[in-house]
């Protein structure tokens, strides 16, 4: 760090990403990706003669792509706003509702990035502890006088928090917002999209990053009341206007109007992940209940941290967080079936002695 | 705006890009982009087997485009950060390098954009005025104790400030950043980079989406001191990691190779605007001496923003500023030879009352 760095710079707790070794051999079950392809539509979208374009600004409206989302959620475009990943959309959020005195809330364990972004405004961030057995007790947010971010599913757990329970806290307190992070719930968890004209407090933001297989094309969006998305729009036009690029714009729009390729591939991967499941509590693993693209799972024989370890020496790579509560776990995404197959064969190996 | 919007976010001051009409007929002299398309390297390098990728992320260190970078202007891969936008590299530094009682300070008119981040950080921002001939006194910011922002070449006057009055700023006060934006330095100004490695308080911005054609692929960079670098990188991991696309890596990378094409639209440019300034001369007009891609020019018989909304009515997008100092001045880009005289045919019809 340099001696110019700001001390609200200073105290900022950057997030670290899931490692993405240059090595090309590792099977990569560690960033929540999809094993699939884009739709085939996204390649059509992305032709030579758009690729000549790129000399001209993207619409800083993302016009046609908030269209797309809209007609896909029956929402209007005046309730969608797009980002460069979910990310930004949700930094977006912090800096549009929160502020001094008026903080976020979110699970101790969770994603980790509302605990950088809430320090990049100099938020005050509430951790709310999880249940022993690591499920969302909704009573404990019911009072709280800011922001409350809640994933649905979690990660990494993968658990779901019902519909009802989200709607309590809506109801609770009008004059908060209540965001639901749902990079996750195309995978089998209940969407609080169709809420969204009924509570003016409530935003859902989502991503193309996982069920959509645009990880690398930077695609999210949040839906909710026209007034909150003119509020985000605000935080855009003060931060990057032409915040999504001329590619992603027409990737995201092309993936959200290819219906039968998206289910297609959300039904694999819940299918891997019943596979998977099974497989693992074969071999003595706790796997808690999820609802995502990945798993949050225990060896009983081996300590979480050196499963990672050894999964990783062997070529493939799932995600350990050194952090108490969960650190005998391992969090694993759900790949291909022949993924699935390598990881589990990988692991009688391991607790084979080899 | 919602009832949620807090304090901080309500004294935002967003910034209003240029005028983005659906209608493709527009001449777009506008918003500065490239008349030319990317190279053909671009178009190589986006292939169908890179976009079937997009479903895994983007490298978050963006090591490749990074090294192609710190190749071409002669420093280290640690030198560099490469962001959506150079907008997005700005943000960065304001919150790296600027907090409480440190603010910034820029010139009364530049890119209006420094407003609107200073705000999103809840900065102080200091707007010291240009002199009568807008050019930037730099004794005007010898003193000032935050960091200094200066365009150069400024926008919208198209206007330098000698590389030796930049050194003066970071010799005074080696405790202060001095950021040097050169979104526009290729079509003429001399650029602040080679003192990079003499100075550790000297930050440059650049952008790919004037002298490179890539304003739709959304690559901006900054090249400083590896201190000042790592301050940028936390920030970045704070608010979005993977901030620049897979293809936009690859765009940018394969922009910043092809070094002839780049050099033969940076001429066609110059040459243009020679012609151009040239031309709106002999009608009359008074024109700003511009080292970037765009010219600032004040017609003699019709007010500005009058200049401004009857080409559009013809279907010739320029920019105008309803700002005091500049209400004369249109801003206009420097386009393909074909559009600069399509502009001075039409402006001789509107001179001659048409």
């Amino acid at each position: 760090m340099s001696r110019f760095l700001s001390p609200e710079a200073l105290r900022l707790d950057p997030y670290t990403p899931g490692e993405q070794p240059r090595d090309q051999q590792y099977i990569k079950l560690n960033t929540n990706e999809s094993p699939f392809p884009p739709s085939p539509k996204v390649l059509e979208a992305l032709s030579r003669a758009e690729v000549e374009k790129l000399y001209l600004y993207s619409d800083p409206t993302c016009a046609a792509l908030n269209a797309a989302i809209a007609g896909r959620y029956g929402l209007d475009p005046e309730n969608v706003i797009s980002g460069n990943g979910s990310d930004e959309i949700l930094a977006f959020a912090f800096r549009a509702f929160c502020g001094e005195g008026k903080g976020a809330a979110f699970a101790d364990i969770t994603y980790g990035f509302y605990e950088a972004q809430a320090a990049l405004f100099g938020l005050e961030a509430k951790r709310v502890p999880l249940r022993e057995d690591f499920s969302l007790s909704v009573e404990d947010y019911l009072d709280f006088p800011g922001t409350v971010v809640i994933a649905n599913p979690n990660a990494p757990t993968g658990m779901t928090v019902p519909v009802s329970d989200v709607r309590r806290l809506l109801e609770r307190d009008p004059e908060r917002v209540v965001i639901v992070d749902e990079a996750y719930v195309d995978f089998g968890a209940e969407s609080c999209v169709p809420l969204v004209r009924e509570y003016g407090n409530l935003l859902v933001t989502q991503t193309m990053s996982k069920s959509r297989s645009l990880a690398g094309g930077r695609v999210g969006f949040a839906l909710g009341d026209r007034e909150l998305i003119a509020d985000l729009n605000r935080v855009k036009y003060s931060f990057n206007p032409y915040n999504v690029n001329r590619l992603s714009l027409l990737a995201g729009a092309a993936a959200v109007e290819d219906e039968a390729y998206f289910q297609a591939c959300c039904r694999a991967v819940r299918e891997n992940r019943a596979w998977t499941v099974e497989a693992l509590e074969r071999r003595g693993f706790t796997v808690l209940p999820s609802s995502a693209n990945f798993i949050f799972a225990k060896p009983d024989r081996i300590p979480g941290g050196e499963l990672y370890r050894r999964l990783k020496e062997k070529g493939i790579l799932v995600r350990w967080f050194d952090k108490d509560r969960i650190r005998d776990f391992c969090r694993i995404t759900i790949g291909s079936r022949e993924q699935m197959e390598a990881l589990t064969e990988r692991i009688d190996r391991l607790l084979a002695g080899e």
